[in-house]
Formats: structure tokens, C-alpha cells, sequence
């Protein structure tokens, strides 16, 4: 989630142009080959996220189902960012242990002295030296899954098969547009037109998309793969910020029956609500877009109780996992309150 | 409702002070003994009001139901206030045709020549003096019940019963602390506390109501009152403004199966949802509180075509009007559009 830069538009910026989200300044792969100068090895890059983010909860959806919690250490930032952007407030000290920075800008300013740009979640720093590697928030998640296999734990799923790499690519490319960024056109937009271009944009991609839940568990084929992990951390955010925050209030995602389940069964998954944070992500979009809530003041709903209620999304068979299995248990020290307790 | 005074906070007022509802500054009442100097009597006074106030909307209701339309007649103000408060620029030239004024305010000076307070809808202004009379919200609307009863239609309803009105009193007192004003506290807090205490008010209010509602058709006895008008002005702005823009987001009226049958019950009651101009009401709120909204964008949503649908609170017996029979049809000039329609 970009932070200082025009990607979330803070309050300063606020009102003066049209929303556009930034792209990655930095987009080096960590491959198997290490073609870029990073390759995939074990303990020697931190994941660096916000629980907030939707485009850094990504990686922590795909880190948990592919097993790699640890191969690739984790950094979670206070949902709150101040005006260095991301910060390591919630670790002793201010500081994150492993890589001993108080703000994840330096990891920008170790890789390119003078930086200014945006500092933006999700992150993979290199930890020897302490440098970015990639903030590419649309490739971190597909190097996961398909660079990172030798590290996979066993049973891990395919989440970005073969067979099935057009239509997810295909998926992917409508929900980013219409979902994934359209709820921050919504909420960020200075205009009515762009506004109501953009909300009901999201809801005509959810109304296309319904359909095809109402025939298959899963976005593409029958088990899960990187088109549901893109689409669960947007929707998972729905009621508890898009719906008022960003006014896409047309409806609640939990008065749309298909999606709903459908997501309720995405969060009842193991590796998908188990990394989602409400407290965080609540806090971080009413408090830090001072912009669009003034008072900073964050709402005491929706209801969360109902996201661990039967979904019902079995009864259309598919197999979440292929031919591999669940991942584990979160790990002791990466638990996350469980909705609905406080 | 209170337009430039610290009411309603404008913008420039926000974040400075608790949220408190300026007291009526004009409290002289309208008698058909005439106490006050100022006797019931028909086409001499103009009920001003906007169609978004909550307020104001309970002597459009009462004016309706009690069929003092020919007797008292009827301006609209624009839903937008500016810097002079609530406008009369919806009629031609922008002058109300019957007082020739451009401002509410102007009737306030003419009542007290040098007047800076507040200048709030409803408001009832003497036609031949040009004076303000009242803007005694509380109780215009009793006052149109009790002491308007020589110019009622046939068949008028009794709105303030003498033997429900220790209970009608109580139970207004209760949704006026609670609901009526309780979700203007939640929505201009300044201070997280301040919010918290009032949502939960607002909801441990309704879910106190509820009970007595799914046992009978209308708060008080066996017929529509006071204390339904009051209620029904809060409840039918609940989805449209208080739930998103008032952050009274625990649930949304519609999620709330019996309250949300009784407001559309009330909704579908000649002299109710006529009265109701849901583009106004969102307007109003979303536009003219620019502490809260910034951007000043009015969202899409929600969908109101379900205001119409079947509620069966016929099932539990109860006479709307009582002895009575209903209002007749909205006069043609003071139609409304039909929610869910453009």
C-alpha cells in the first residue's frame, strides 16, 4: 500500500487531481535463477507488510498457503503510518529485530540513496544488506508461487497452474481495474462523476463475476489459485471500510448473497482469514485518510460475528488445495484476534 | 434543523466542541385560544421546512396526516444551506411566492431586527407580518395535533391521544436522547468516546424498541402517534445518511428484520413516505457537512427499491388512523419522486 506517495492520496494531497494509483519504483525479481541479482534463498529476505493493505495481505495469503513462513521472516508495520511513512512502532523498541530500522523507508534509502519517492507495502528486503529488492505489489505474489517451489512446503497448491494462466491472467486484470483499485478510485475520487464512475464499476465487476461463483467454488477451475487470493483481501475490507469509507455503498458485500459465502469461505480457509487483522485495517483507513474522515474517528461497526458462520460453498465440490493439503497453524507469534472478540 | 448556529457544526465550526443541539430560540406557540398572540387560524401561516430534515420532516408528516394542507401552507426550502442558511432557490426567482423572501432568515429578522443566531427548519412564519412565529421543533407538531383540531380534515387521526400520552411521552423522550439526536452525536463527535458512547446509543436504543414492535404494530396503543412520527423521520435517513455519513454502522436498518418492516410499514402510510425526498436527504447531509465529507460527494447507494416491498405488519392487528381514515392524495405541488425511481 503506498503511503507517502500519490497511491493513497493523504490529506495534503487530497482534492487536487484525480486519483492514480503509483506503479512499482522498484521491481527486481527474486527468482530461481536469480537472473536480477536476487535469488530465492532461504532467511535471506523479510517480507515487510502492513495488515492493513490489501496489496500487501496478498503475500500474506500466498506466504501461509505455500508454507514459506519460514523460509521468508515476516515484518508487520503499525497500521498507522506518520510522515515517514510505515513504521516498526509495534516491535520492542520501534524496532524491527531483524533488520533494526525504525521506518521501512530506509530499506529504500539503503537501496537508492535520496530516494523520495513513494515507500509503499508490500515489501521483500534483502536482509544482509538491508536494501529493497521489489516493492511490485503485482509480481511478489506470482514469484511466491512460482519462483520460490523449491522452499514450498510439502503439499503446497499450485496457485498460478498452468492450464489454467490465461483465465486467472484475464480475472485478475478486470478485478484489479474495477475492484482492487476501483474501491480507492471510489474513496480517493474529488469529483462526482469519477466517484459514481467508479462505484458502480465495482459493483457491475461483482455482478459479473457472480455467475461464475454460483457455478464453481473457485474464481478459476476448481481449487484456489492467485485470482482468489486478489479478490478475497479487497472483499474481506468491504463492509469494514469500503462500504462507508469509500462510499461504495451500494450494497454490503453481506447482501450479496453469493459473494458473501463466497468470501466467508475464502476467510474460513486456513491461510486466508487467519492473516487478516480487522483492528488494522479499520484504524489504518479512518485514521491515516484524514482527507476523507476529518475527525480521524474510527465507526464501532459492521458486526464481525458472522464471518465464521456456515458458508455452504462445499455443496458445489472443487478442491481448495488440488492435490496438496492445508497449511499448518499460524505460527505462535503471527496470530491474528480472531473476529467478533475484541 | 439547525443550519448556520452550532446545530448542525459546519464546516468551520467542526472539531472544536462536544456536539450540543442549540435549544429553540423562538418559542411562541400557535393556540386556538391564541395565548401567545397568535391564534389558529386558516391561510395565515407558512410552515417552512426542508425535506432532508429529520426535524422538519414530522410536520410534513403531521401536516399530511392531520390534512392541514389547504390551512397552512407549505415552503420548501433547497436542501443546501449557504453561508445565509436555508434558501428558498427551488422557486422561480429564487423568492418564496407567498412571503417574497430569499432567506429564511429574513423572517427571523423581521421578528427580532438584528437577530445572529441560528436559523433552523421547521419554522412557521406569520404570512401578513412576515414574522417568524416559532421554530420550536418539539413542539410544532404537538401543537398541530392539539390545537389545530377546528381546521383538521374528517376523519383526522388523533395523534396525541390523552390516554397514551404519559407512554407517548416517555417513549419520545427515550428516542429523541437516544435515535433522534443520538445519531447527530455520533456523527460530529469529536473524540472516539464521544462517537462510541452515541452509536452505542443509538443501537442499544433500537434494540430496546424492538421487542415492544414485534408485539404491535405501533409504539404507542393501536394507532399511529407522536411517537411514530418521530421515530419514522430517524429511521427512513438511517440507510441513506446516519449509517455511513453518521458512522451508525453496527447494522443497517435494513439488517434489523422487524424495525425495518415497521419504517417501511409507516413508509408505505399515506402521509409518511410522500413526504420523503431521499435525493434531498442525501444531498443535504453529504454535501453541506464538509467537516465530515470533504470531498462533498454524494454516494450511489444505498438501493431504495426495496422501501416498497411487502412488510405484512398488517398481521399484527392494530388501526393506523384509529377512528379515522386515511389522508387523501399528495397534492400535485408537493409531490415527491417514488424512491428507486430517477
Amino acid at each position: 500500500m503506498n503511503g507517502s506517495d500519490s497511491g493513497t492520496r493523504g490529506n495534503s494531497e487530497y482534492g487536487r487531481k484525480p486519483f492514480k494509483r503509483s506503479k512499482s519504483h522498484f521491481a527486481d525479481r527474486i527468482t530461481a535463477d536469480g537472473r536480477d541479482g536476487w535469488p530465492v534463498e532461504a532467511n535471506r529476505y523479510r517480507l515487510v507488510v502492513s495488515r492493513a493493505c490489501p496489496w500487501a495481505s496478498r503475500a500474506l495469503v500466498s506466504r501461509r498457503l505455500l508454507g514459506l513462513e519460514d523460509a521468508l521472516s515476516l515484518a508487520v508495520t503499525d497500521p498507522i503510518q506518520d510522515d515517514r511513512s510505515w513504521r516498526f512502532t509495534l516491535d520492542p523498541d520501534g524496532l524491527d529485530p531483524v533488520l533494526g530500522i525504525r521506518f521501512l523507508s530506509e530499506a529504500y534509502e539503503k537501496r537508492e540513496p535520496g530516494y523520495s519517492g513513494g515507500v509503499s507495502v508490500p515489501a521483500v528486503v534483502d536482509v544482509p544488506s538491508g536494501q529493497l529488492v521489489t516493492n511490485d505489489y503485482q509480481q511478489i505474489t506470482l514469484d511466491l508461487a512460482t519462483e520460490w517451489t523449491a522452499l514450498h512446503r510439502p503439499g503446497a497448491p499450485d496457485l498460478y497452474p498452468h492450464a489454467h494462466r490465461d483465465e486467472i491472467d484475464e480475472v485478475i486484470a478486470g478485478v484489479y481495474e474495477d475492484v482492487n483499485n476501483g474501491v480507492y478510485r471510489a474513496g480517493f475520487a474529488i469529483g462526482q462523476e469519477e466517484y459514481r464512475a467508479a462505484c458502480a464499476g465495482v459493483f457491475r465487476r461483482l455482478d459479473l463475476l457472480t455467475p461464475r461463483l454460483e457455478r464453481q467454488r473457485y474464481l478459476v477451475g476448481d481449487t484456489i489459485t492467485e485470482a482468489d487470493i486478489r479478490l478475497f483481501t479487497t472483499l474481506v475490507r468491504f463492509d469494514a471500510v469500503y462500504h462507508g469509507h469509500f462510499k461504495c455503498n451500494l450494497r454490503k458485500l453481506s447482501e450479496i448473497p453469493t459473494l458473501w459465502a463466497y468470501t466467508r469461505d475464502l476467510f474460513q480457509t486456513p491461510g486466508f482469514g487467519d492473516t487478516v487483522n480487522f483492528d488494522h485495517i479499520k484504524r489504518h483507513y479512518y485514521q491515516v485518510h484524514v482527507g476523507i474522515n476529518p475527525s480521524g474517528i474510527v465507526p464501532l461497526g459492521p458486526d464481525l460475528s458472522e464471518w465464521l458462520m456456515p458458508h455452504h460453498r462445499q455443496e458445489l465440490g472443487g478442491r481448495p488445495f488440488g492435490d496438496g493439503t492445508p497449511p499448518k497453524p499460524v505460527r505462535a507469534d503471527e496470530e491474528v484476534p480472531l473476529p467478533g472478540r475484541p
